[in-house]
């Protein structure tokens, strides 16, 4: 065995581990009895410590010097990038901060919660100060002298940078602040109504789920509080819910978390548990989810065979028609909560978090500031006031649980669906006539080859760039966005 | 923090992870798509690696051999006790054997199987030779000397030895076996017709756990293809499995793991993730699930309740009275597999296999003489030939995943059952009352309070002789046995 082969072979008993760790995660919002919360956290915290000793084993320094990268093949250079960067940033962050900010955020988590629960915002906030300042020090521990912001981007969508995503965000603003105002002032199409019953939803949820090409053999669905997709490789399994009222949330959750858990099944088998073997960021990861669910699921020509499936299964539900239908799944109203907003509205959501935790991680913003900034944001873009903290800054976790730099990969990942989907509208002949009769195997197809299964061969950007021959900018999506709002509402 | 504080830390974590690969294992037998075994293999073995360092790991044997254990407390001597002796057999056998044996048992469980589905003998001994040589180089290396087999039933039954069990079991077996031909050749009962739907045997599956003192704020029922219960503390989950036509496989199953899982929850919480948190061995784990199953469960009290809960459910089945009902339960009949025997037989299986490995392992008989030797003592005992291997020697998974020494501590358990039984009637008044009232509190109370309690604290038999103030006897066990049989069968 090379130095090479015996670095690898460590390197996928950790992958196996971490895989491990992640399927307690999924054990745990579906399976888990809720007395074992307390010995689960135990069993959690022994997984973490075993998987943060290997990533700082000082094997790791021995082979990482001894090995000539330039000496590989592409795959294996494109390992040793993972390797290096990910044993680079476990040796930064001094142990001590890293347990601080597991004991800290796990705190800050329940506070959030509860603050959330009583609408007391001033209840969070000193927690908050703490996490934030935390996290400055690990970014300052991670940034080499560069920009903390950046280095905590770079967790989650490497090569990205903060000027980049400001630039591309402060382009977007103004046309999507217009076409939400131009969209609220037109005739607003019907509400769904009716009754839904959960078990018909889940049916045709697991229908919808393989029609998008997910594999259940190596693969499975269950409800959860909240929709995700866990695992990698054989076993990514996902969730969803039902509310009996509102059939949409459970069918587009659930084509949203197929979208993340095929990125994560079509990987190359050659990759299986190993540094390659995984979506490649959040932004990438976030531009499958998006194009399944909105792209291709809320698109005109798919409605309507979801109309025809949905009259199948729950009879007349009030919508007398596939187009009446498509502009109701289309519907864009007013509302505080992001995970709830529309194709319109949901990138302004996320530009507003961008803008204000850049702010404070740079020090241009006190956290003891933040609900008024939050709140004078909310109004600008929006046109209304924040009615309490619940649909304002306590709405999310992210903050609580220390992820800064997160937010953005949001709305990264819906631009590079627009890129993608305007390549996938070219490469595809008979689309549209494919996505009335149901069928999405070209453009599932099309996605894998092109882009899923590299997994992390490629950088983020690259990768979408060598799939979509665009050069990444917000124009595609913007453009796809004005189009079909535009028909929609008739503006 | 004190080098024995250091030491129980570290056990912490790795019980913690032991419950983690105990919970994957669960998974596959209940969750798992069906494509990801590949992968779950190389999780598992991973999570092996993981344990196996941790169990050897350089520090241990600091620590151990910088504690006194006497100058700890009562607990801590018990702690010492368990840690001492899994480390010291952790390095008696060498790393290379156990990597060996754990790949030769992988391969032969799955040539075991098919030999099974092919009636083919010949096809399983080469491997089974093969396995048994191993399993003798480990007994060696962990007998130091001793009886090799003694050394290979420690590692389920500490403190046991086979000379002990050779003479209680062939006390037991003429008067098992003469109570098997009395019971035989009498007016057998009626047997159970009828079909059960499974939703209502798992609803009274249910009830039957929670009215056997099963927490499900801390477990979940699953089904599955063999039933087992898995999992120590504050999350331990039983499976069980339907017939539709035969009820009482979901039902006594059901209550058997019900019985292993209220051992493990039943633990003092101040043990929760140590050495002592778990069940003391295995013929103690398997007292408690035939003393649920059979003693109480099978007992004419509680049957009467049960038929009244089953004629609530199915409504008329076909038996007209709560007499009937339990001669039916406790019906005997002929048959060649060990897990479908009544209470009668089924000791006579065990010490079948536990005289054969013994002279397996003892040499004195080969591998290739086994079917041969299996099939004369089984016409021996029974009465009656071998059809087919599946029926005889190939119907147990035990041997071809090296499970030597395991077998004696069924009969054991239920020799243990015996004793507590005794004691339990005399401790609890009325209790014929409470079971045919469906009450069974005061009874799984008593087997909490004086032998679940105790987890590991004490060893096998001295926390049985606690609880039951009875030497340990065969006797307390063939007594309730021919009274009760003898009363069903009018003998």
């Amino acid at each position: 065995m090379s130095t090479y082969d015996d670095l690898m072979a460590f390197q996928r008993d950790t992958s196996a581990l971490a895989q491990v760790a992640g399927r307690l995660g999924w054990d745990q919002e579906t399976m888990m009895p809720r007395g074992a919360a307390d010995q689960r956290s135990d069993e959690m915290a022994a997984m973490e410590k075993v998987l943060h000793a290997r990533r700082t084993d000082p094997k790791l320094a021995e082979w990482l010097a001894a090995i000539d990268d330039t000496a590989l093949d592409p795959v294996g250079q494109a390992q040793m990038r993972h390797i290096r960067k990910s044993y680079d940033r476990a040796m930064k962050v001094p142990a001590d901060l890293a347990v601080e900010i597991a004991k800290v955020t796990s705190k800050a988590q329940g506070q959030w919660a509860q603050a959330r629960a009583d609408e007391d915002v001033a209840a969070f906030l000193p927690v908050l100060e703490t996490v934030v300042g935390l996290k400055r020090r690990e970014g300052e521990a991670l940034a080499d002298g560069g920009d903390v912001y950046d280095a905590m981007i770079d967790d989650y969508e490497p090569e990205m940078t903060a000027v980049e995503l400001a630039t591309m965000f402060d382009a977007m603003r103004p046309r999507l602040v217009a076409l939400r105002e131009a969209v609220l002032a037109a005739e607003p199409p019907q509400a769904v109504t009716g009754h839904f019953p959960a078990d018909k939803q889940m049916a045709l949820a697991a229908k919808l789920a393989t029609t998008f090409g997910y594999d259940l053999t190596h693969g499975r669905i269950d409800k959860a509080v909240h929709p995700f997709s866990s695992g990698s490789g054989h076993d990514v399994r996902i969730t969803t819910r039902t509310s009996e009222l509102d059939p949409f949330n459970c069918f587009y959750s659930t084509i949203h978390e197929v979208g993340h858990a095929c990125y994560e099944q079509n990987i190359d088998d050659a990759y299986l548990l190993t540094p390659l073997g995984g979506g490649v960021s959040m932004g990438v990861h976030e531009s499958q989810s998006r194009i399944y669910e909105n792209q291709l699921g809320r698109s005109r020509a798919f409605t309507g065979w979801l109309y025809g499936q949905m009259t199948a299964a729950f009879g007349d539900f009030g919508i007398n028609s596939a187009e009446d239908f498509y502009r109701t799944v289309n519907r864009v109203h007013d509302g505080y909560i992001r995970t709830e907003a529309d194709e319109v509205q949901y990138n302004l959501h996320v530009m507003l978090r961008f803008d204000l935790e850049r702010a404070l991680m740079q020090g241009d913003l006190a956290v003891f500031d933040l609900e008024a900034a939050w709140n004078d944001r909310f109004a600008a873009d929006f046109g209304y006031a924040v009615d309490k903290p619940s649909n304002g800054c306590l709405q999310d976790v992210h903050w609580s649980v220390g992820l800064f730099g997160y937010f953005p990969t949001y709305s990264l990942g819906n631009v590079y669906a627009g890129c993608l989907y305007q390549a996938l509208q070219g490469a595809v002949p008979g689309l549209d006539e494919q996505l009335t009769a149901g069928d999405l195997s070209a453009a599932t197809e099309w996605l894998k080859d092109n882009l899923q299964i590299h997994g992390g061969l490629f950088e983020p950007a690259e990768v979408v760039q060598r799939a979509s021959g665009i050069v990444l900018s917000p124009e595609p999506l913007l453009t796809y966005l004005e189009g079909k709002f535009g028909a929609i509402y008739q503006l």
